[in-house]
């Protein structure tokens, strides 16, 4: 039951329309079956649909009056309820759909708000919805229905492609963003890049003329920063996500399918490959190389180049085992060594 | 002496008055003395009123020309300047109250700015003052006595109580919000969780359906990142206060009371209990329980459950003693190793 | 080539000038040539000037068909194209010094933009400008030539020099900025230090009267936040740069020429000499104090004083060989002793 403050359910849909939606095995004699929302499988009554994905819950199953339980042949080859089942390959991803489905974003009010201020040589597309207080600089490139929140600053010559968010009080420039780009509340792209030449009268910005290009389907969290390239430009290739107060430092190359969650750190020039996980709070040094598919703990201090595939931990990172080993080493070590002293 | 550019100082007040609002002991004939401001014990003047709370401080107690001393039985046993002392039971505490008689928060300018735009749904509650460029989105709910700064945006249906702050250049949506509660600039309040499942065209984001609810009495430091929940809520509970750039990820629920330093970052779904004490840069891992009353030292990693009370430190963490063993137990072994080519 | 979408290049100029500008030996008998953009000494023309400054790349100045090189007679005494080369002692400070005559920041539109809200009782210094939707509060004193981005807020009292820019949606409170400082997007200054006294009905926070002082030429990253003293005052020091995200607590006193780098936090009244260097995500603790001219290596956790040049690593921090000998030698311990069931 989600707050109708913040939340307008769409539906309800037939069991029908839901299973073709996420391309289920059609239901039998139930498909003409309302289903009126979506709610988690110990509360779910019977006009609602719930997801089955984790053996450890079977009981639950079992005890469920949900009108609808989304789940894989192989996880419910013992439930009893089959009637009420419907099959799909990844639960997980099909009920993220439906709850797409029911809970679809809301609805544009295309249009500049009145207290936005859009410069008259910026295009916007059909469909956008720009807020109070936004600020649309020269030559900005906007496409269509995109969403620009209150108090946004767009700088001179950004381009926006077609269904992106910038929510509120993000500060965007010398920056190209793809399509379905998604930017929480706060964030700064654009900043110049923190390089320095010693000079006699003290530190010299080395100039930053690069860009930062934000590919298709990239998602933002909150408050992160990202600035732009020196020469060349920062990328964040498409379908990558980054979780709040992430910081990327200018000429950063991050791959495509990336998941970089809470304040991450990656220093200037690195390069990481497609489909790199970096947990809370890892710190990757500058230039290096992540390779592709490697994974990094949450925490983690990267100071050398992480081969395609492999998975570090600790300070400084090695190999996830290697640093497992390592601790539970020193532990045992001291414990040996309590009897001299330590 | 504060700049008054900034700070308006408020009184004299005699010291009779001071020892009523701090429920110090009576002072004896000097209770209609004025004190004109609060000072450090080393520069204060026969017109100002400091504090001596602690031992190491006493020649500066003796040689001090404060007008008067807030100070305790036990500390000041020793001190021959006793017809200006006020004997309370805390007197960090008793000072801290008496600077907010001297420097209270500065009066509300009750109204809505120019320039300020507020939908014709939202309620505001008297005496509530919105400033410039903030913008109030359909069916906010405002109380008494709230300041919004300038340039916050507040999204559909945000619930303040009384007496609330909200800073300038903040993003808050999907939250409701007690009294008293006082958050500062760009803080980005309610964003979507960090929840994804691989679909055949890239990561499909989980639906964050969830609130962020901030208990009475909260405070929250500049450009903190706060998301609402995927089911259920984010809870800040009642009387904790974060410092500047804390991550708190969704279905987070931190107990009351809890002291959360600067960059700390807990993941989705931990359970911090009440009194909890994190250091600077401490991170937590998701879905864990941190037991009330635990302490947990700077730039810690937290990876398992902290039961409560305990105190811990280190990455990974563990008990603090332990982990100051270890810390000094290995430098001692490599020590004793150096002549085999350590 | 930079992108015309966001950079404007000034020139062209001819060699003459530029020698002139960076204090090169004067060129012969090319000092007419008109150069006309800077480029890498891979893909630099012959209308386009570069650097030779790392004699890893002495293959590329033999092939460069670059107009002009930058470099130092020490680096070039092998090179073959000799007619083209200026001699200068520091080649990467003369780089970066062409760099700003090609590109110098954009110029300003004096001027309040409408939509901006300045209290009648700020002071504006000739020639800056004020974007839309800025906040200038009561009594704010702004010098000569400042830029003053969208949505910034600028507290009441707060005084800025000159040549100062304060990009967007910053909010800056209780601060003294000195002349040519630059603020990045989504800046928070001036806000309250974390220091509370448990009370009977919760946590009381003390007074926060002091001040921040940012001296001149100080750089500050996007998204940074800097709270103001409790007394006394949180001092930036001359010419210090601090990267994106950086946290810097009440009463800290950072040095003249420091180098922050990303998501160092530094907590409160801890002492910074001049000329210090943190890497990324380091965290110092409260109430220490760091030495001139010392290095902290990046991910560090600073726990006790660091002697004036020492260079430390580490979490906790010790001296750097010492972490780099420690580091190795738990590896190889248990290497060792991995026979026995490490």
């Amino acid at each position: 039951m989600t707050d109708p403050r913040f939340f307008r359910r769409h539906g309800p849909f037939s069991l029908g329309d839901i299973a073709r939606a996420i391309g289920a095995e059609p239901p039998g004699s139930d498909g003409s079956r309302m289903i009126e929302d979506i709610a988690a499988l110990e509360t779910a009554g019977p006009n609602e649909i719930t997801v089955f994905n984790d053996r450890r819950y079977v009981s639950a199953l079992a005890e469920s009056h949900a009108g609808a339980i989304v789940t894989s042949r192989e996880l419910a080859h013992r439930a009893r309820n089959g009637s009420r089942l419907l099959f799909v390959a990844d639960p997980r991803l099909a009920y993220a759909q439906i709850g797409h489905l029911f809970y679809p974003p809301p609805a544009l009010d295309p249009g500049i708000a009145a207290g936005a201020c859009v410069d008259p040589t910026a295009r916007i597309g059909d469909g956008s919805q720009i807020d109070a207080g936004a600020l649309i600089g020269p030559n900005v490139e906007i496409g269509a229905r995109c969403h620009i929140g209150g108090n946004v600053v767009l700088g001179a010559g950004v381009v926006l492609g077609d269904d992106c968010r910038i929510a509120a009080n993000c500060s965007v420039s010398y920056a190209l963003i793809g399509s379905r780009v998604d930017i929480a509340t706060g964030v700064s792209i654009g900043g110049q890049g923190f390089g320095y030449v010693p000079g006699p009268k003290g530190l010299v910005r080395m100039l930053q003329l690069g860009r930062v290009i934000i590919e298709d389907g990239v998602e933002i969290g909150a408050n992160c920063a990202i600035d732009r390239g020196a020469t060349g430009d920062t990328v964040i290739g498409a379908g990558t996500v980054l979780d709040n107060l992430v910081h990327i430092g200018h000429n950063v190359r991050l791959g495509r399918q990336c998941i970089i969650c809470g304040q991450v750190g990656i220093a200037g020039s690195t390069v990481v490959g497609d489909g790199v996980m970096m947990g809370g709070q890892v710190g990757v040094a500058d230039h290096l190389t992540i390779g592709a598919g490697a994974k990094i703990a949450a925490k983690s201090g990267v100071m050398r180049d992480v081969p395609a595939g492999m998975t570090v931990g600790g300070f400084p990172a090695i190999e996830i085992r290697q640093w497992h080993r390592q601790t539970m080493g020193v532990m045992r070590l001291l414990r040996r060594q309590s009897g001299d002293g330590s």
